[in-house]
């Protein structure tokens, strides 16, 4: 029997469940995943969410649908509105495009191309987070954003796996949490994994960041990627380029840790990245609580773009990345 | 019968009520303040709120207990309590420095001269909307952040307050809010003030300011204050560093807008302010809401200094000071 258990997604034998990441911290709450049109549902209201483990559920998705007796025309069809389901994600991209010419396949050929990736994003993640653990010091003192870390890979994450990485290494890193409006990522589940991990953080509102800065309380910012383009610039969740501003500003190190499967040497630059504009809702309640008058219109991009010179260096699995133009070679 | 009525606050012959804006925009609840603890708590939980108008709120809560037949001592102990509510807002100590030598009067001339503050403060909102109006042009696109009009001042305000002028003038503006985490004074109150004044608004996430300034979409940003230093640096709402970094670095001016009564020359600058720590459960929860993992520590300061060196200019009732040394003469 073939399975496969990360943080937030479990693969076993034809069934794929995922945790519900909008239920955490309070509740833990796992869905099995009933069809495209229910995973695309999930992707898109971020219960399941993170860039890397986007593309591994989509991928794992098409396993079950062909163990479930899909002919090739009909996953062919799943893939592409997969495909379409996030479009700031690349990786999603790179892992359907890599499984599409199998779907003619038989559905163990399928289901162990899809369970590879799965175990790729694993290896990938443990290769970045050795990357990128030189960049610590003893005790440093590490600001992120968003949630990149077990939740959104199959793996130990990206920003997040090198700073789990580097407390198993004694280093003792402390983490400064931005909360990641307006769906809390890093005070959902960035501060929840950090509790889990024993990592020492605290949390502030996104808009704290700066004061921290001008007080010499951060040594380094690393953050995740949904999104690499071909000249560098980098898609990563909104508040990212404020970060990164504020770091060139202080003089203080900006790296990005992402697989190489998040750059797009098709995208020439920011201007060529679509930017989800995400429901008005989100700015407007939250559970029970009116947070402004109905009807207000806002702006709530899903995502930002970080310009590559503002970017320290990559954390990739092919090693740190200093110049940019290596994602067009 | 002696009578004041600003937005959130209304004296009558001896009594004070102000609107709790933390119910704002669900719920228009007034409340009588009853004696000066209650003060205390309604200033330190941001019931009532705003640098001027705690201040104004201070001054005729004197006057409401001269009116009860309190003694000098009684007043002056009152008088001492009331200036430690809010560390950071200089205005509150100004406006209690110039009571204070009446407070052995009868109640009538302590009255009478809490009247005149809040006569002034009208006054000021005024001059202070005339002298930034000129640096609108027709339809452009301001940045704010907080709340900053006729909500926490007695007349119009400061930084919105030249809004409402620039709207009053025909020029048409329109304000990107910054909803202004964690207590939300942009989403719940200058987004309520905005649509009670007509002017066109839209409401973003503090962090997505960041993206509107790269894509060229914000012309100015524009800021209220709670203290301004003697070299010109201020203390305003948590998250006004971050736009004033963002500002300079994409060349968009930004300034501040306060009455005088701002400034404290006797604070040299940045160093010198003191900045609260707010509780932990503004980050944790809302409403019925949990946002992170209970027992996590935050960092929740009320308010970040901005250097004098990232600020264009001072829009005050002396007149747009763009040279700080204004402030130490």
């Amino acid at each position: 029997m073939t399975q496969r258990t990360a943080t937030a997604l479990r693969y076993q034998n034809g069934t794929l469940a995922i945790l519900d990441q909008r239920a955490l911290p309070s509740e833990t709450l796992w869905v099995e995943v009933k069809d495209a049109d229910h995973l695309v549902a999930l992707i898109q209201s971020l219960a399941i969410r993170g860039a890397p483990l986007i593309g591994i559920a989509a991928v794992l998705f098409l396993a079950v649908a062909a163990k479930a007796g899909k002919d090739a025309r009909t996953l062919k069809a799943i893939s592409a509105q997969l495909r379409a389901s996030r479009p700031t994600a690349v990786n999603l991209m790179n892992l359907l495009d890599r499984l599409n010419p199998l779907l003619d396949k038989d559905s163990a050929t399928i289901e162990a191309a899809a369970v590879a990736l799965f175990d790729e994003d694993v290896a990938l993640c443990e290769r970045i987070s050795d990357v990128g653990l030189p960049l610590f010091k003893k005790g440093c003192r590490v600001l992120t954003h968003c949630n990149t870390g077990g939740l959104p890979t199959a793996g130990r994450g990206t920003a997040l796996g090198v700073v789990t990485r580097a407390q198993e290494a004694g280093l003792a890193p402390f983490v400064w949490v931005d909360e990641t409006r307006p769906l809390g990522q890093g005070s959902r589940l960035t501060a929840y994994e950090l509790k889990e991990a024993g990592v020492a953080h605290k949390l502030q509102p996104d808009s704290a960041a700066a004061s921290l800065f001008a007080a010499g309380k951060v040594d380094l910012v690393v953050v995740g990627a949904d999104r690499i383009a071909a000249n560098g610039d980098t898609a990563n969740k909104v508040g990212t380029l404020m970060l990164a501003v504020l770091a060139k500003h202080f003089g203080v190190p900006f790296y990005i840790a992402a697989p190489w499967t998040t750059v797009d040497p098709a995208c020439p630059g920011a201007a060529a990245i679509p930017i989800e504009d995400r429901p008005a809702d989100e700015l407007l309640s939250l559970g029970n609580k009116q947070l402004a008058p109905s009807g207000t219109a806002t702006y709530n991009p899903g995502f930002d773009v970080t310009p590559a010179t503002l970017i320290s260096g990559w954390i990739t699995d092919r090693g740190l990345i200093t110049n940019p133009d290596a994602f067009s070679q």
